[in-house]
């Protein structure tokens, strides 16, 4: 069974509220390839809400953001034909994040969210996305994704 | 003592879980003016992590969302010299919402969100948004709000 991106990130790099699987708080987003793009899947909890029956759209960010950062991580590991589960790590943070609400998103039902690289160059990686609910697609996001600067690297001082 | 935007919000649309005071999930970021601005302070949980010691960007992007959409409603209000509470409410939904992550914001220190509307016109109001985390900008944001459509009121139907 084919692991998630964000499944592969080193235990010090795993605690992200909207997708690292050691944040017992968290989303857990899981983003999967699925040919040129990438694919995850989440259904928004039932106090998700914005206006009553539908989404939050800092939900919708949110999942945008980390399923563009785990397809930044992906897509250069693939570039590079290395395993994204390498050492150092491949982790990505947002530099800017851009999301067009075009429709509500209604609350209920499982959001299918889409990346695909439209920029690669050095250590920037640029992700546009797509939300579908129901099969309409609600939204779509641009993101600018960084690999990690080494600063924000946790290292065993932040970690004692 | 007065009260928070979003406190103003009619029972049917304070749900939101960024800022609805019916939320018991939810954030409740409340938000107030400062003379021509408006501002909201909020302290991440310990797990609104993005990397360990780091605030995570897609609540950062939330913060600015709903700070924004509150601000456009009280803008509206003062700019048409009526109460907030008025019915039928001013509620904003959010059309667009950009955030540029200037800097890592550090987890354990409150954010200061400051808002400014920079253009209003008919039912739209754009709404500019820093994030200050110990005395540093950390994030700005744009976000294009417009007054919710009435299809996504709430009514007797949906509520039941």
């Amino acid at each position: 069974m084919e692991r998630a991106f964000q499944d592969t990130y080193p235990d010090d790099l795993a605690w992200c509220y909207g997708c690292g699987r050691l944040n017992a708080e968290g989303l857990h987003l899981q983003s999967y390839w699925d040919g040129e793009e990438t694919v995850a899947t989440f259904t928004p909890r039932p106090y998700h809400i914005a206006i009553p029956g539908y989404v939050y759209g800092g939900l919708i960010a949110s999942l945008i953001d980390c399923h563009a950062t785990g397809t930044a991580a992906a897509a250069t590991a693939r570039a590079r034909g290395i395993a994204l589960d390498t050492d150092p790590s491949l982790r990505f943070v947002t530099a800017s994040l851009r999301v067009e609400y075009l429709k509500p998103s209604p609350l209920g039902v499982p959001l299918e969210i889409r990346g695909r690289v439209s920029e690669m160059s050095g250590r920037k990686v640029v992700v546009t996305a797509t939300v579908t609910a129901a099969g309409q697609v609600t939204a779509r996001g641009e993101v600018i994704s960084v690999q990690i600067p080494e600063e924000m690297r946790p290292g065993p001082l932040r970690q004692a």
